[in-house]
């Protein structure tokens, strides 16, 4: 059986709704997830999963407690697992992720964003 | 400490060989690499490890035993492992690749392709 093609832009016009990713693709154990993002998340960290951060269309912001990285398509960021952060965007940006399987999105932090379930489209 | 943005774009302006990836950053134990193509490459399989081709610029044929799947930039395929396959560009492209750490670029099929070790950049 042949894999099927990704077609990033195709999922990205599936859904609208801000911090709620939908899950594209899976890697190794990981999920590749795509997300429409305005405006601050919450802090948080993941235990036990690096987390991939590629921006699709907009512009991104991590911020870190001891600084803070802007990223572009054609960009990617690795937050490696147990590093606090909050992704911010102050206009609209679509953003590729890769999270290990069943992550939560807020990590060890829930919050008024955490997803109980993520979507797969 | 805070990771580093990837620079797609300055990765690549880097080098210009074909069929020979760099590493250009780590994701839970597997690796991120950019590789210029050009034509086709050897069949080959992975035996332990997934292997996700997203174009960056140009576009990307993956062969299958048993069909083909043509990729663009902003698309992703994910090739399971286990099953035979062979990237072939027309013209150069350049692609994003993720891998398990240390797989060879040519899996359990050794080629004329093969590269012993791979550059970290």
């Amino acid at each position: 059986m042949i894999p099927e093609v990704i077609r990033l832009a195709d999922k990205l016009a599936a859904f609208s709704d801000h911090w709620n990713p939908r899950i594209v693709g899976a890697y190794n154990g990981n999920e590749l997830r795509v997300a429409k993002i305005k405006g601050a998340f919450s802090w948080h960290s993941h235990a036990a999963t690096d987390e991939m951060f590629m921006p699709i269309s907009g512009m991104l912001k991590i911020e870190f407690r001891d600084g803070e990285r802007h990223l572009r398509p054609g960009e990617i960021l690795v937050v490696p697992q147990g590093v606090e952060h909050r992704p911010v965007a102050e206009e609209e940006c679509e953003v590729l992720l890769l999270d290990r399987e069943g992550e939560p999105n807020t990590g060890v932090n829930p919050s008024d964003y955490t997803r109980a379930k993520l979507e797969r489209i």
